[in-house]
């Protein structure tokens, strides 16, 4: 249910990337009650000048390396689910690819259930409604 | 007033990405009450690797034609609406390019009326405040 | 707290994207209630083709200057807010890079205090649950 589009700045290798992609969804999975087929991922890489950030604005020191990961998800949830995927987020792309946690900035959007189609046309997490 | 992001792999002709476009916003005006001329769009093409999805979840198979659609909607449409436009989406995009079903993916995010600009420093859609 | 992504033809000197992007920050921090460090922008320049808006809906008449801006904000603002944001980044565009006020357009899209994390791990906005 969730899409997560992940903008860095160019120049990482694809086993950068690629583990990049994996841990955060594995962080959706282990602390965002994501099932672990359920993956959608955009991995915009950008020129310099393409992603503009302030350098520490709640954060120690922001990279080269910064990271921003933006997250469409289908249902709420709480402010605590939230603080547990932000902390496991940070913990897994510390191990690999190796950001320091100064370097990762999160934003969450929520939709509606019925706001998803994930293919054929249907809306399949709507729930039934009732006439 | 929607605004439509559609990501895909590279490797489409100019004439395919005019037609996902033009039956994109063929579907939205048929099917979710949108006027002809409301129309505002991106077509991302992604390198291998940058567009990361799953194969099957809800899905028969997804293939290399995969599109993920993510509309941004000034204002909430019913169930009964958002089923509607999956559908016809779905049928359009099987005429014309050609896409399979399977691979037609679509999110949906609302915002508020007044919170759209189209020109001019306007609010457009804003309805009016009572003080 | 705002991430701002700009979406426009390809083809402007560095100088432009600077300017423009200087001046949407700006306009954020004179009429949107953002602190002036709290920064983070994704300048999107694409193909011909790739960007696709209608010439005249709720506009005068969109050039190939066409920006569309597209706002995630974490807290809610006033229609009055959002109205002098509108009208003071039309203002601050046109004076620099010159942009016509017909070329503007702004999606705001508002998310939750707690779906917001800088850095570290952490919800720095989130406000303190109560058990």
């Amino acid at each position: 249910m969730p899409f997560a589009r992940i903008s860095l700045l160019k120049g990482k290798s694809p086993d950068y990337i690629r583990t990049l992609s994996d841990n955060v969804h594995r962080a959706l999975v282990e602390a965002f009650d994501v099932p672990a087929d359920d993956r959608f991922q955009i991995v915009e890489q950008l020129e310099p000048g393409a992603l503009v950030y302030d350098r520490t604005y709640f954060s120690g020191r922001r990279s080269d390396d910064f990271v921003l990961i933006a997250i469409t998800a289908g249902r709420p949830r709480s402010t605590a689910v939230k603080r547990q995927f932000y902390q496991r987020l940070a913990a897994l792309l510390s191990e690999a690819p190796g950001l320091r946690p100064d370097d990762i900035m999160v934003v969450i959007t929520t939709t509606e259930r019925d706001g998803w189609s994930f293919s054929n046309g249907l809306a399949q997490l709507a729930v039934e409604e009732v006439a």
